[in-house]
C-alpha cells in the first residue's frame, strides 16, 4: 500500500463522513496498491475503512505480489466474490464509487441486509488532484516521451500517410518508447483541423493545409497529452495570424496560473486573448482538464470551474479557434503546479513549424 | 421503436417475472430505438414496462427524433434527471441492467423508497441473442467488408510495414469502407502470434514468418470479426502442419453446428481435431463468442456452454495453436445459423496462402 496516499484517503473519507468505501475504479485501485488492470466482466475492487484496513478482491486469473498492510482475496469464477465482500464490510453507510455497477452493487446489499449505500468516489478523486513527488516525475517522463515521439512524426508528415496511417506511426512510436498501450490520437489534416473530436480517416494532406497532432498515452500508468498545429509546405497569413492568437492564448492561460486562484481565471485568461482578437466564437471547448492516471480527470478547467488552484495539480491549456469548412489551430501543453511555480511538462516547440519535403 | 423486438423483450420481461426494467447498456438502446451512443459521464437509459410503454432519458447535447411508442425526455446538465426517471416508474420491483452505475443508481433509490432493484439485463440480452432477418443482413454486409479488407491488407504484408503501421492501414481501409470507427486490431507477425492477445507494436515481418490478421470493427453498429493467418515467402513444414490442422478444426467446428445441439459441442469438435493431433495443449482459449451489436455477446461457444443451438444465432469459430517462443496460428469465422442451414459470413480464403512480395 501506498501509506501516504492511504493517509490523505482516509482524511477525505472523514471529512465526507465516511468510514467504509469500495472502490472500482482500476486507476484509483492503482493509486493506493500499485495493483491495476481491466478486470472486464469480472470484479476488481478494494475496501479501505477509517481504520487503515485494506482489502482487494482480485480475481485468481490476475494474481498479485503480497504488501504490507494490504489483505488480498483472491476468487475464482466460481466462488461467490461478493460475499467475500460482504465479509469484510461493517453495519452502517458504504461508500462504493461512481463506477460500481449494478452486477456488483445488487448482489453486495442483497448480502448486507441494511447496509445504506452513499456515493463514495470523493476521497480518492481529490486525492488523485494533489499529484505526489513521484507522481509528478512520472508525470514528466510521460510528456518527455511525447515531446520525442512529437519530433519524430512531423518529420513524416511529407510521406503520403493518411491520417489514419499516421495514427498507426504514432502509436508504434509510443510503444517503441515506452507507452503502456498505443492509443486513438487525433489526427487532423486540413478542413478535418475544424472538427475538435475528428476522427482520423483517409485523408492526405495537401500544401497549405495545417496538421493537428494531438497525440496522448499512459507511461507507467500517467498520461501524456499534447496538440501542436504544423504547416505543410507553405501558410496563409490568415493561418499565420489565428496560429499568433492561439499560441498567445496558450501563453496567456499558462501566465494565469497562481496557487490559491480558482481554475476558471485560467480559461477566462486564455478565452479572453481569442475574443479580443475577434475569434471568440471559434473557441468551442474548455480551456483544460485534469490529467494523471486517467486522461480527463480532476481538476476541470473551464469557465465555470471554481476549483482553487494548489501545488500538485496537474492539467491541460488547450486552447483553439475552429472556422467551420476552412480549417483550425489547437495547441496544448500539460502543467504542473507546484508551491512556487508553474512548470509546463511540454518542451517541444511551440513556434509555428512549417514542414517542406 | 422497434416494435417486434420490444414485444420479445416484453416477452422475456414476462418469463422473469419483471414488470419494468431500465436499460443503459447504449448497444441494448440501439436494439430498440435505433439511438445509440456512448453517453460518457451521462445518462442514457431507456425505461420499458410490460404494458409497451418506453421512456428514453437523453441529454439535450445529443438530440434525437420523435419515434411512435417512445416518449423522449431530453434533460440538461443542470436537471435533476433521476427525478424525471423516479417519476415513470411505479412501485415494487424494478429491474436494471448490469452496467447501470452507482452514479445512477444510488440517487434513484433515493428518490424511490421502497424501490426493489433487482438484476435485469437478460430479457434484452437473451432477445439479442436471436438476430432478426434485418440483423442478419447486416451481419453479411460488415463480414463483406472485412473480407474485401482482408484480401487489401495482406497485398502490403511485403511492405515493411511494422505491426502498428497495419494496424493504421487495416484501420484506415476499413473507415474508407464504410466501418462506424477504426479498432485496435490485433496483427502478429512472427514469434508474436504465439501470443493470442498480442498488442501489436514495433515488430516487422521476417520470410519464413506468418502473419496474424485478427480484424474487427462495427459497421452500421454491427461487428465483423475474421482471422486469417498468411505466411511471409515461405512456410516449413511444420507450419504447413499446423495450418492444416487449424484448419480442419474450424472446418469441424462449423460442421458440428447444429439446431438443438448444445454450443459445448462446437467447442468439442474442434477441439477434438487439434488434440488427436497432439497440439491440445496448445489451444489456449474458447472456440468462439457471440457477435452483433457488441464485439462479444451472447451466446459463448466454450467447452462448458450448454446453450442450445437456435436459428438467429450469430458466433465466432476461431480455432487455434499457439507455440510458445516459436510462432502460432489461429483461423476465424462469423457464422449465422438459420432455420435449416449455417451460413459461414466470411468468404475470404481459408487455403494457407504465402505472400511472396
Amino acid at each position: 500500500m501506498k501509506q501516504e496516499r492511504l493517509k490523505r484517503v482516509i482524511a477525505n473519507m472523514e471529512d465526507a463522513n465516511l468510514s467504509q468505501i469500495i472502490i472500482s475504479d482500476p486507476d484509483s485501485i492503482y493509486y493506493l496498491t500499485e495493483i491495476g488492470y481491466d478486470p472486464g466482466e469480472r470484479l476488481l475492487a478494494l475496501y479501505i475503512n477509517t481504520e487503515g484496513q485494506a482489502h482487494l478482491f482480485n480475481n485468481h486469473m490476475f494474481p498479485q505480489q503480497a504488501q504490507e498492510g494490504l489483505t488480498i482475496h483472491l476468487y475464482d469464477d466460481v466462488d461467490d466474490v461478493m460475499g467475500m465482500v460482504a465479509s469484510v464490510i461493517h453495519s452502517g453507510v458504504l461508500g462504493v464509487d461512481k463506477y460500481l455497477r449494478a452486477k456488483f452493487m445488487l448482489p453486495l446489499l442483497d448480502r448486507c441486509p441494511g447496509l445504506e449505500l452513499r456515493l463514495g468516489s470523493e476521497p480518492v478523486d481529490r486525492a488523485r488532484t494533489y499529484k505526489d513527488d513521484e507522481e509528478i516525475a512520472l508525470m514528466r517522463q510521460a510528456s518527455a516521451l511525447n515531446d520525442a515521439t512529437m519530433e519524430e512524426m512531423i518529420r513524416h508528415l511529407g510521406d503520403g500517410l493518411s491520417e489514419r496511417q499516421m495514427v498507426g506511426l504514432v502509436g508504434e512510436a509510443h510503444l517503441r518508447r515506452g507507452a503502456d498501450v498505443a492509443y486513438e490520437h487525433i489526427i487532423c489534416y486540413g478542413e478535418n483541423c475544424s472538427k475538435p473530436h475528428h476522427t482520423s480517416g483517409a485523408a492526405r494532406i495537401q500544401a497549405g493545409e495545417p496538421a493537428i497532432f494531438d497525440i496522448f498515452a499512459p507511461v507507467k500508468h500517467y498520461w501524456c497529452d499534447m496538440t501542436r498545429t504544423i504547416f505543410f509546405r507553405q501558410v496563409s497569413d490568415e493561418q499565420r495570424k489565428v496560429y499568433d492568437i492561439v499560441a498567445a492564448a496558450n501563453a496567456a492561460g499558462i501566465a494565469a496560473i497562481q496557487v490559491g486562484r480558482p481554475l476558471c481565471e485560467v480559461d477566462a485568461a486564455a478565452r479572453k486573448v481569442i475574443s479580443d482578437a475577434g475569434y471568440g466564437d471559434y473557441f468551442t471547448h474548455r480551456t483544460g482538464h485534469g490529467i494523471g492516471l486517467a486522461l480527463h480527470e480532476l481538476p476541470d478547467c473551464s469557465s465555470t470551474s471554481q476549483i482553487l488552484i494548489a501545488p500538485g495539480m496537474c492539467f491541460s491549456v488547450e486552447p483553439g479557434i475552429y472556422l467551420p469548412g476552412k480549417w483550425g489551430v489547437r495547441i496544448e501543453d500539460l502543467v504542473v503546479v507546484t508551491e512556487n511555480s508553474v512548470e509546463v511538462l511540454n518542451h517541444f516547440t511551440k513556434d509555428l513549424l512549417v514542414v517542406d519535403k
